[in-house]
């Protein structure tokens, strides 16, 4: 494999550095607005990075607040130059220490500031206490679902970031048929696939939201692999090749017929595109070819169904159902311990966004949604089949986002 | 350069899978349990994902109580299996709901608790909220500053990981001459490196403690992107591929006479190596080789005077001087806006460890602490020079655990 060949596309189209439009960050920040105001809230001081890219463009380190109405104020610790580049607004300050962060709001803010939103499901306690004293008086609340909410519906201009992920995790996975090596350790697979990822502009790391998730930039698991668990949320796991990151990738040598499932997300300005495939040295059992099968059966069904107005919740009931007449309910979304009560997950900043498709979830189809179905069977002698699309929805139903066939694919022994 | 063929050392060794042994935890945990004694705590209840592993060998999801005197108790929300496997606590459940953790706990501390440890430099408010709601009249106290005190002096089961860590990270900086090339963009020098230390069981991500932190397992930058600062707290930064991941390797194409700087973490079990040199096709400009030499002159006399009982802000301090003496003071540690306040860091299961080599810092050096030394000179219009290696504190003075020659390696233009 050589790496140093220019792939098709990327390299390019990633030389244009991107600067989120104004009028983009604009609508964000209206749509905040609106939810701190049925709120009562006089603004949101907003810290976490993902939150601070979506509102500024930029994830330079500082705060910044959104008041009820008119513009918002960007603090910035560091860099404040590159805040500067990055960022879209007009008010940016540097910000030498955090006693100051009062005093700006104070300048800043014509009316006293009495109730405030933070990020509670992620700002650490000991943090919080900091702003308590320099707020004294300050009734904070929690926004973090609002933002998650907001953020849920995708304005076009961040669909078409998907659009050149899809575009980039098209050509690292049609590159996997020729990199499949009966006795190749997974996690050599692995590092091949990242390169490939890497070298079309993959940021190099992936970003969840929930508390002590963390993930490396994909999973590769070959036959039992799949189906050892994790502290993740996923029905998948992997061996891994250390206790202290039990996921993906493990030591294991490839070996026929068994699935050789690739998990991989793909980034684009930030943007994270999830896909997963299954290939095989040779053919696949026949019930878990079947088994595939019945995947793609459940993910047709979900497509389907999937219109505008449609309850997430009704939809993983509907793909539980399809398992079941199959005989295959036992399997689904992985087995005994390992098992996970959803289908899909809403892919966006990180890969843990809204839409949930799971039992309680209280999650309806909007168009802009964009999410990853994700079918899966684990078998704990066999491994785990099943496949990983990314949609978006349109006022008319979905539009499937990946562009490689869905297939198994199978390479001769 | 052919990413399939083994090299030499590392995937065998990581094939035997290490379980922490008991003797290693208990020790751990007899020293929380002094500093939980001494603060009048009754126990600790440890959620983060680095705790958790240091403290019970696994990270599986869920939480340890670590009661004030005896055995800690590991309640496992998932994976459950692979907790008992991986942890060598006795007591450990299956944690189903949160409900459960006041019963569990009222049922294994004899005496009812009413002060308890939290880690408030991570733990979310959200959380912290609910725990508050779980034990009504407990009152919580941060014990995240004892954990980072106790983490921050390794023992020799701990030493011997960097040990392995610095042999693969030594394989990896030894291949990266016939990866110079001109014209080849940085991110794709970094997708080879990249790809080198994952085939040696690289875990994939790196782990960062401070809230908002995070990184790609390393940085290349060539030239002018060194000086690009970031977010982060770093002398250096990297232009990145996008501006939601402004860190390490962007689209740059290497070229001559330019200091192309690998600063890159290899992990071994979890701990972190981090190591930088310099590298350049065709000779370096004199006055960046020259200040590679002072920055070399600063290690050898911070090494010389690093013995148990210093002080690392007086090193912090020593090292600023020998720069100024040379005349190098405004380029020492960073630029302007990107400069930074320290010239080393401890390093473990995160990047940013205790003890830190800063103006403040009040941290003495202790046989078995084990931190990075970088000293580093940023000239914004030409980029980078400098080194890190990571050292151990023995009885008599610093080991070098890192392996390769310091001097920057100069490529035939």
């Amino acid at each position: 494999m050589d790496l140093n060949s220019n792939l098709d596309s990327g390299i390019k189209t990633g030389l244009l550095r991107t600067r989120t439009p104004l009028k983009e960050l604009t609508n964000r920040v209206q749509n905040l607005q609106a939810k701190l105001q049925e709120n009562s809230l006089d603004g949101a001081l907003i810290i976490e990075n993902m939150d601070l890219f979506y509102l500024c463009g930029s994830m330079q380190q500082g705060f910044l607040f959104v008041p009820a109405e008119g513009e918002p104020l960007y603090m910035v610790r560091r860099n404040f130059m590159r805040g500067k580049e990055e960022s879209g607004w007009q008010n940016i300050l540097p910000l030498k220490s955090f006693k100051q962060l009062p005093l700006y709001l104070k300048e800043y803010n014509k009316q006293p500031l009495q109730k405030i939103g933070l990020e509670f499901d992620v700002l650490p306690v000991k943090l919080y206490l900091r702003l308590q004293k320099l707020f004294p008086g300050v009734e904070f609340q929690d926004v973090s679902t609002i933002l998650l909410e907001i953020r849920m519906v995708k304005s076009p201009y961040e669909v078409s970031f998907y659009r050149q992920a899809a575009k980039n995790s098209a050509t690292v996975f049609r590159r996997i048929p020729e990199l499949l090596q009966i006795g190749k350790p997974e996690i050599t697979l692995s590092s091949e696939i990242e390169a490939l990822n890497r070298q079309l502009g993959h940021q190099g790391m992936l970003r969840m939201r929930a508390f002590n998730a963390e993930m490396n930039t994909g999973h590769v698991y070959s036959g039992q692999s799949g189906c050892i668990g994790t502290f993740l949320d996923s029905c998948t796991g992997g061996r891994g090749t250390t206790a202290a990151c039990p996921q993906g990738a493990g030591w294991k040598p490839l070996a026929p017929h068994e699935p050789v499932c690739v998990d991989f997300s793909t980034t684009y300005e930030g943007y994270i595109l999830d896909e997963t495939r299954v290939f095989s040295i040779g053919h696949l059992p026949p019930e878990l070819q079947k088994a595939a099968n019945v995947a793609r059966e459940i993910q047709e069904t979900l497509a389907s169904q999937a219109l505008p107005g449609a309850l997430c919740g009704d939809l993983y009931q509907l793909a539980q159902k399809i398992a079941a007449r199959y005989g295959l309910e036992d399997y689904f979304m992985g087995y005994g311990d390992n098992r996970v009560k959803f289908v899909g997950h809403g892919v966006g900043l990180c890969l843990d966004e809204f839409p949930v498709f799971g039992q309680a979830s209280p999650h309806i189809l909007q168009p802009g949604m964009v999410f990853a179905l994700e079918p899966k069977f684990s078998f704990p002698q066999q491994g785990v089949v099943g496949l990983e699309n990314v949609w978006v929805v349109t006022k008319t139903g979905l539009e499937k986002l990946t562009l490689i066939p869905d297939e198994p694919v199978v390479v001769p022994y």
